[in-house]
This record gives structure tokens, C-alpha cells and sequence, in this order.
């Protein structure tokens, strides 16, 4: 069977989509530690290839760098077209177009030189390391972390809503208080800096100079000061609930048919019968 | 009977008074979720206005658009006054107070030009805004946040409490060690160097300069810096307490009429009696 | 018995004392509420005075009001000596040193005119404050963050020498890299501004301008960032544990003898026995 | 016995190795508090001699101290290579090495001058302090930390992940913005803003001038302010297990021969057959 199996080309196509899409084979894991390396070198490329030194000493090199990444990642996009099952549902999904986003600059900046500011676009390649690690043992940790924001994600939204309101009011009292002449000339200026005062960054380019402005400057710096304790508890305690559920188990007792008990469990938890005894299963270990 | 109270004033009244003051009707939430629109976008319109660009090329059509704001606000007010069943109490409540200061500046500029500099006043618009999220889904998690803040409160002054007086010894010493001619003008300014400082928001334009100033300032960071610690710390256990709160069940024990039984238990936990199946009702379901 | 003691000196002292050191009795709280304020006008006269535009306008009427608090303070420590049953003692305690330094500066600005630059020593009239608050409701609060602060000494003071050796050690390499033509003049420079970076103060007044020091600075902000996460993490888990705590109470079992039994609890958890119904007693609320 | 050991030369190795490398004996504890105090003020001396009026002023001084430091760690060093059991192994290991550094560079200064730049590489000496810290008390301290960031090490990746991403694209998008004309000269230099954005520091040496890069920057800093709360909830939850977990105890049930029960424990989980009474073991008390 399987000398026929090699011979088919819906096998080596079968084949070329494990290694590119899945991670559960060797060459598919290679694969996917050579495109990461790949999206790594060729970001590093454009942030460096930005410095001005660089370009003016090592242009040439950066730019013949950049082309090979380009053509490398356009091989690769050819490859996902044609093991993908559905060519069309691959080229249209959100991968698909970031993998054609991240190539086109180069080509357009060719053909097109007005476009050359659109250069930067490249950087989205990053987003497809997001790809790359769905498939690793990072997704756990990622998924408690995502799982706490979400369940957060009303409370946050409550915060956020609650720190508009205070930076819009804020920001409309310094414009009003100190006015343009110190440098508050509108009210979103006002509320700029009313945002980077309450996060506590500082910067310092707008800077209350009047006696009133600096007592509500320092109350609004002792307002951000205080209040980040309300994010950072609602994440404590949600990453705390999730790290503590109980992993989900199939133990079934088998007198009163019910359902999930816990692996140290010895007796039903509902009508009190012995259990039986618990097969170690690695999907019912907690996340941790 | 429905044609007949359809006729009546009084059944005209209520109506709108359902559409404006409550949420739970369709027409209801149509009105809120409007009004909530029509709030933003006149605080918008106020926040735009104050960019000296946008007033040079476009003043008129702000003009306009501030109009339309305070007529459409205005109306709702006197739909407000009309359908609500203590006139002269809802004028005399906070948000009906609210709602006449947000109308009043635009009809004050024109009748006083001189009142010009209130017209910022305007932007209480927004606190009109909470009147309808304390009517939305998102009134639960505020309320666990403010319950958490509740709970803290004390904690949280004694905190305040303790940062006051570091700020006011530390904002001295400072005047007395760098003196005005390092920019240290006054106490004030100390403090108002001090809370900058410990708040670790820096801007920058008051520093030190002395070695002993600059010691003593990075004292003062690392004191921030370790001591937010502390209204974190109490937020997060805060609301773990408030999350983890059991939720109130009426189930009773039909032995000893104890209330309060958990959704889960099927003993009475009073007398050991069996307890009644649990009907689950939605009341009943842990706020999160 | 009551007409005759009211006619004792030594009761008038212990009313005094009463009054002055406790504050059970509605005199003492008054007396306690009345020197809170005073403590606070006081210092807030000495922080506008500092203001040159109000000594300028004022500087009469400040001397004056400072004079005031200096009498009240000093007639308010003679009562002290009087009524403290070992006055020496009293004279020599903590605060007994505090009042007699928080009025001794106007005393010695007069008399020794060149001892002028020691009036801000006043500001130590704050410290008077603690005296009241440990009077107060909030000392449960306070309790439970210097319970807290207290079993997490140990690990914050490991993480204040972690921070110690990163703040020493990238002070020298930034001293090393940007050298003094940059502003990092010497080692104790590139210390204050390790500690400015890695709390994300951020003052801006010695920045990094190197590409070598960018990138490490860049690298230590990270690090402070992710690492305040360390004491946030430790006070929350400490407060958690301190309110946590179940109130001790002393109800015992009437067969085994043990104690401790919990308010709620109808059975020893000892030996099985019902308990006797449990008192409500204030002492016993769980501190929160 | 004792007289005879006393005598022989390997007894004296042996009594210098308990002395250098241990802690638990009274003068091993006393040359452990010697050295660090050591390290601490050479390390001063270090810090001290980089300040150009010091250097002026008592720089001689400086070198005599200096010199007496490195005179002192060069016999302690031989000291540790004789008592030794395998001195190559000492010598080549992380401690031996360091141990080396921290020496070298003053004699090196005075053999080759022009390496005279390395010289602050001394500061290494500070990492000795840790072999010292790592036999004290607070080892049991700083285990509880490294082991909860051991235990978040994974999402403290995820999360650093997370925020290398935000900040390439930040920074690429505002050199895109605001250019080279508003200080945003390469991609380097706009991800350098963005990491002093997004941990809130704040310099102020690169700030946005247009009104989008502003509104970017809002957003920026508010997602560093809420993202922070992401590694501080998961510290807050990784410092609570670790502290909540159970002490390891070697009770041993003696019908099911069980081990591990806890301290008050009374009947054996698993069989049901009352234990043996607990005898205290220090040992087994929770890591606090």
C-alpha cells in the first residue's frame, strides 16, 4: 500500500500540507522552527535596514537580505495554495491574506516606486508568528491567560469606561484652567496629557504651571496611581479562578451514572458507592 | 380596555415616561442607546470645537451641530419634566440638575456673551451617560468593583492617609535641601515634586540636582514603586472576596425551615435532613 | 462618694488625663478631634508660608496664626506633663520628644535668629497625627496592612536586594557605555538613573543616547515593568491570607475542653459533642 | 581522636573549608558576615571613586583602599583553592570564575594601562554576595519567589511575547507617522518609544508631535497601564500556591502504611483508622 501511496500526487500533496499546516511531525515541527527563524531575520531586516547608517553603509546588502526573504515567503505561499484542501477558503481566511500582505510591499515598491512608504506594511509578517506558536506548548499558558481576560473582559471594559470619563473631564478642566498659553491649546491636548498623567507615564512635553493646575495634576497622578490596583486585582483574581478549575474528568460512578469526579476521588460523591479506581489520563491534568 | 387607556392623557404619559425613564421595553432601550449616541457625539463636538484648526475652517458647522445638541437635549428635558410623575422632584434630583446645567451654557454664550468661558461646562454631558449604564448588563460588574472599593474603603484611606504624610515631609525636605534655586520654590512645589516622584509618573520639570537630593529621590521612587503594592494588593483580595461570595438561595429546609441552601447541597447542613430537589433559577447563579 | 472626688486634685488630673490620652469618653474624643485639626491647620499654615507671593501679601498674619498653634501646642504639652502619671516618662517617650520638637523651632527662631533654616522641623507636627489615628476605628485597617507588610518583610526585603544589585550593576555598565559626555558622569549618577529607569519614573534628565544604551535601557524598563508584578504578588497573597484569618473566640467544648470553635459551628470538631449556642460577641467579628 | 586530627594537615584544610564554603558553624557564619560586609565596601569604594570630585580630592586614598580590598580577596581566593577538595573544579566553577574577575581587573589596570576601561568590571563582586545569601535565612524567602516565577515562567513568556510584538509594531508605525522630522529617526528608535510608552516611563526625549501619533500614544499608554496587571495577577496567583502549599510531612498511616498526612490530621483519609498522635516538627511548619 504504501509504495502506491508515494506514487499519487494527491499523497504528495497530502504530505506537503502536514509538514506546512500541522506541527505534530518532525518535518512539520522543522518546518515551522524554520519559517519562525525566517519571520524573526526578516523583520530584524527592516528594523535595521530603517537606520539611516545602515542603509547608507550596507544598503545593498539589506536590500539583496530582504529579497531573499521575499522570495522565500512567496515559494511558501505558492506551497499553501497548493496542498491547501480549499486553495480559495486558505487564500481568503485571515492567514491567507496577512501571508500575501506581507510579500506584496516589496513586488508594489518595485513596480510602483510612489508606494515605497507602504515598505513598512512588511512588519504584519509578524503576525504570522501568531500562527506558528497556535501550534506549540505555549498555547496552554496562552489560553489561561486569554481565558482570564475574557472573563474579565466586562469588568475591563467597566474600568475603561470609567477612565474615559475621568480623563475627558480632567483633560477639559486643565484646558480651561491653564490655558493655551500653557501649552494646554485645546481640549484633546488637554485630554493627552490627561492620559499620560493618569497612567503615570509623565513625559513632561505638557506640564501644569499654574498653582491650581499642579494641586489637580497631583490629584489625578494620585487617581492613576491608586486605581491601577483595580485591573491588576480583577486579573489576580481571575487568573487565580482559572488556574484552580478542576480539571474536567469522565469518571463515571457506576451505580448513579454521574459524571466528572475527581481524580483523587475514592467514593460517588452523590450516592456514596466506591468508585472505580482512576485511570491516570494526561487530558485531566490541571493547567497549570 | 386597551382602546380606552390609549385615549387618556394620563396612559400617554406613562407611556413615554417607560420609553424615557426605564429600559426594559423595546422603545426603552431604543431611546437609551440613542441618547448614549447623541451624548458622545455632542461631547465630541465640544472636544473637536477647542482645536483652533478645526474652529477656523469649520466654526460654523460646530456652531450648527452644538444647536441641533441643545435642542435635541432641551426637548428631552421637557419630555422628561412632563412624563415624570414628581416634576418639581426630578428637576431637583442630580441627573435632573445635571441635565439643565449640560443645556444652559449654549443659551447663556448668546444671552451673555461675557459667561463665554463656562461654555466648557458642557462637558457634564457625560455624566449624563451613567444614567443609562446603571440601566445596562454591565451594572453587575461595576457592581463588584464597587463593592470591592467599598470593602477597601478604610484600607484605602489609611493608605491615602500614609502617602499624604510622606509626600508633605518628603515634599519639605526637598525645599530645604535643593532650595528655589534648583527650582524648589516653595513647600507646595515639594509636594507637588513628591507626588510626581512617588507616583513614579517623573515628568521631569522639577529634578534634582544635589547628590543628597538625588539620593534621597531615589528613595522616594523605590518607595512608590514598592508601596503600590499595597492598594493592589488589597483590590485583589477584595475582589477575590467579593467574586468567591456564595450567591443567596431561598431553598428551605423542610425539617428545620432553615434558608439559604447551596445550589449544590442535598442535605440540610442544619439538621441532616434530605433537602427538597433544587430548581435552578437564573437568580440564583454566582455574579461574575 | 461622686461630690466628694470631683473636690480631689488628684481626680482633676485623672479627668485631664482622661481627656488628654484616651479616647473612650466623649471630652477625650472631642479633645482628640480638636488636636487632629489643629495639627492639620498648623502644618498647612507652615507649607502656604513657604510660598513667597503669600509671605509677601501675608507674612503678618502667618506669623501670627503660627504663633497661635505654637501657644496651643505648648499650653496643650504642659497639660501633658501635668496629667501623665510619670511625667519623666511621658517627657522621654517617642512622642513625648515629637511635641516637645513640633514647637521648639518658633521658640528658637526667635532666640537664635541664625537657627532660622530649622522652622520646617514644624512639619514634624504630623508625625503627632499617628498618636490620634491609633486611637480611632482605622487602627483594625492599618493592623491588617502592617500584619500583612510584617509576614512579607523577609521576601521584600530579598526583592529590595535583587533590586539593589540590578539598579548597582546597570548604573555602572550605562556609566561604562554612555560615559560622562552623555550626562552619566559617574557611578552614583548611573545608579539614580537605573533606579529612575527601572521604577518607569522616567524624569528625563539623564536619558540614554547611545544605540547600545537605548537598547539596555529599553531592557531594564521591561524588567521593572514585569517585575513590580513581584512585591504587587506578594502583598496580595499576604493581605489575602491576613483577612482571611478566622477570628479567634473562645468558645469551649464542654466535654473535651478544647477551644477556638468557630462561631458557626453547632458540633466540637474535636470530640463530636454539641456545642452550647454561641453569643454573638462583638470581639469576635472577623477583622476585615 | 580529636588530638591526633588536629594535628594532621588535611584536618586543617578541612577546618578552613568549614569556615569558607559552610555556614553552619560559628566562625564560618562570622567569616560569611566579614566578607559581605567586604564586598559591600569595596563595592562602595568603586562606586565612590568614579565621582570626579572625589577622585580630585581623596583619590589617593581611593586607590590605598582599593588595593587593600583586592590584596584581601586575593588571599581569600588562594585560601578557598587550598581548601579545595578538587581546587580545578572550584576554580573552573561559576563562583571560582567570578571570583577570579572581581580581582583581576586592578591588577591588570596596573600591568597593561591602556585596559584601565575594564575596570568597573570589579562590580561583578557583587555577584559574590549571593553565594553568601545563599546559606542565610532568607534562602527559604527568596525559594518562594524563584519558585512561583519558575512555576510562571511560561506565561511570563507568552506575556513578554505579547509585548515584543506590540512594540515592533508601535514603533514601526509611529517612525511611519511622525519620521524623522519629530525625532523618530529609524524603526530602532521609534521601538525604543514605544517601550518607554508602554511601561510608563516616560522620558520625554522622543515624544509624538502630530495629533495621531498623540492619539496612538493615548493608546499606548493606556494599554501598558492595563496590560501591567497581567504578569502582577499572574505573580499574585503563583506567590499564593506556592505559599498555600501544604508542608510535606512523613506521617504514616499505620494500618494502610499511607504517608504524607497532615499535621492535624486525626484519622487517616484513606482507610479510616485513627493515626498516631502528631509529634511538632519543626521541619514540617509552612514555608512562610
Amino acid at each position: 500500500m504504501k509504495w502506491l501511496a508515494g506514487k499519487l500526487p494527491h499523497d504528495w500533496r497530502q504530505r506537503l500540507y502536514i509538514i506546512i499546516f500541522e506541527a505534530d511531525t518532525r518535518p512539520g515541527r522543522l518546518f515551522d522552527l524554520a519559517l519562525l527563524i525566517a519571520i524573526c531575520l526578516s523583520v530584524l531586516t527592516v528594523v535595521v535596514s530603517s537606520v539611516s547608517a545602515v542603509q547608507d553603509r550596507a544598503g545593498r546588502f539589506m536590500t539583496i537580505l530582504e529579497w531573499l526573504f521575499t522570495i522565500a515567503f512567496t515559494l511558501e505561499y505558492i506551497a499553501r495554495l497548493v496542498s491547501a484542501h480549499r486553495p480559495m477558503r486558505y487564500a481568503l481566511s485571515f492567514y491567507g491574506i496577512i501571508d500575501v500582505i506581507s510579500i506584496l510591499p516589496t513586488y508594489l515598491a518595485i513596480l510602483v516606486p510612489e508606494l515605497h512608504g507602504l515598505i513598512d506594511v512588511r512588519m504584519l509578517r509578524l503576525m504570522r508568528a501568531f500562527r506558528i506558536l497556535k501550534l506549540t506548548a505555549y498555547v496552554n499558558e496562552a489560553g489561561v491567560l486569554s481565558r482570564a481576560l475574557l472573563n474579565a473582559r466586562r469588568k475591563i471594559f467597566v474600568f475603561l469606561g470609567f477612565i474615559s470619563i475621568v480623563v475627558v473631564i480632567f483633560g477639559t478642566l486643565m484646558h480651561v484652567i491653564e490655558g493655551p498659553e500653557h501649552g494646554f491649546t485645546s481640549i484633546p491636548i488637554g485630554i493627552y496629557w490627561a492620559i499620560v498623567t493618569l497612567t503615570t507615564t509623565g513625559y513632561g512635553d505638557v506640564v501644569p504651571v499654574t498653582g491650581l493646575g499642579k494641586a489637580i495634576t497631583g490629584f489625578v497622578m494620585l487617581l492613576g496611581y491608586s486605581v491601577i490596583a483595580i485591573p491588576t486585582g480583577i486579573m489576580g483574581a481571575e487568573i487565580h479562578s482559572v488556574m484552580k478549575e478542576k480539571p474536567v474528568t469522565t469518571r463515571t460512578c457506576v451505580h448513579c451514572l454521574t459524571e466528572g469526579h475527581e481524580t483523587d476521588a475514592r467514593f460517588c460523591k452523590h450516592c456514596g458507592e466506591p468508585l472505580p479506581p482512576h485511570q491516570t489520563d494526561t487530558a485531566a491534568t490541571p493547567i497549570r
